[in-house]
């Protein structure tokens, strides 16, 4: 219903914003992130180069978009990490679908292009942490912090730094493949990480 | 004594090595792993290019022996991890050695450029896997046995998946620039890992 009263040129626009989001992310995939151009992902894209000029400040603004909006799709409206008081399983099936999303080809070489580029450029390095990644972390610390709440986790646990235990190695076996990326893995961090290495006493 | 046994030829070859492995080392630190070429090396290094062939098969081998050269001098012939019989006290040691590495200027450059290369390079991941990084995590392999055996680690735990549990989160950090890597926290890192985030019964 709404979107049958948007007038032609705002479903015109949305079109062309699709477009230059997918023309952006194939882009990056298939040539790296210094390779891709703004004319590139015009001409790809069926559209003028100013048309993403007048929208979009910077080549890298273009790409975070399109990656935030790709992101947005994958969670398909539904809350990243549930709260279902159980955090084990919580933390399972958040971790267990991000082992899904990285190894998804069209993610995949996108993200990893992004990365590389964040690794040696601090400038989009912070473009990529405050807009992309941070929020991302965040649902961990709100989950987390429920969790300690709960009693769940222990009282002086900071949760920005409990989450990297939990998404630190997951990204370092996607980012330098070092080992295969599977559901068992990211269980076993999970345990890992709520249980510790210690034996119990 | 060794040294002066040596017959001038010899000498000039690890001049030349040496020579090769610092202009490596600073060309791929500014310019990137792509724009470094062999050429480019062995002008930097005072070198014909043909010597740089003869001992090498590609830039990326040439490359990560000098980053393994760098790797062993900052060892300085110590063993990486000790074992004291204090699990803590020696992954805190080594953690924050590896803090004060990733932190130091000379290193940091070239590893962010081979890894940035490596995150979109599956055959350069697999060198930089195999011949640099996979070495060194076996080292933790190696004294997490050894404190498993000593009942320090929990009977169950792989100690190849619970090492993740601590490099990961550095080069999580280190990689994307997230937050500031300190010796605190590695410290915490540490201790979390090692004694889990859910609390004790």
């Amino acid at each position: 219903m709404a979107e049958s009263k948007k007038p032609d040129s705002s479903r015109r626009s949305e079109r062309s914003r699709r477009a230059i989001y997918e023309a952006a992310l194939a882009l990056v995939g298939e040539t790296g992130y210094a390779r891709t151009t703004i004319e590139g992902i015009a001409a790809r894209a069926g559209v003028g180069k100013q048309t993403i000029y007048r929208w979009w400040p910077s080549k890298a603004a273009v790409l975070l978009e399109a990656f935030l909006d790709v992101a947005e799709q994958a969670a398909q409206g539904e809350p990243l990490i549930p709260d279902t008081g159980d955090l084990e399983a919580d933390l399972k099936l958040v971790m267990r679908a991000t082992v899904d999303e990285l190894n998804s080809p069209p993610y995949d070489a996108p993200a990893r292009a992004l990365a590389a580029e964040s690794v040696v450029d601090p400038g989009l390095a912070a473009e990529f942490v405050g807009r992309l990644l941070e929020p991302q972390l965040q649902l961990y610390v709100h989950r987390l912090r429920s969790a300690q709440d709960a009693g769940h986790v222990r009282a002086g646990v900071d949760p920005r730094i409990a989450l990297e235990l939990l998404v630190g190695p997951l990204a370092h076996r996607w980012l330098l493949r070092t080992l295969p990326l599977t559901h068992a893995y990211a269980d076993e961090v999970v345990e890992y990480a709520l249980y510790g290495l210690a034996p119990r006493p």
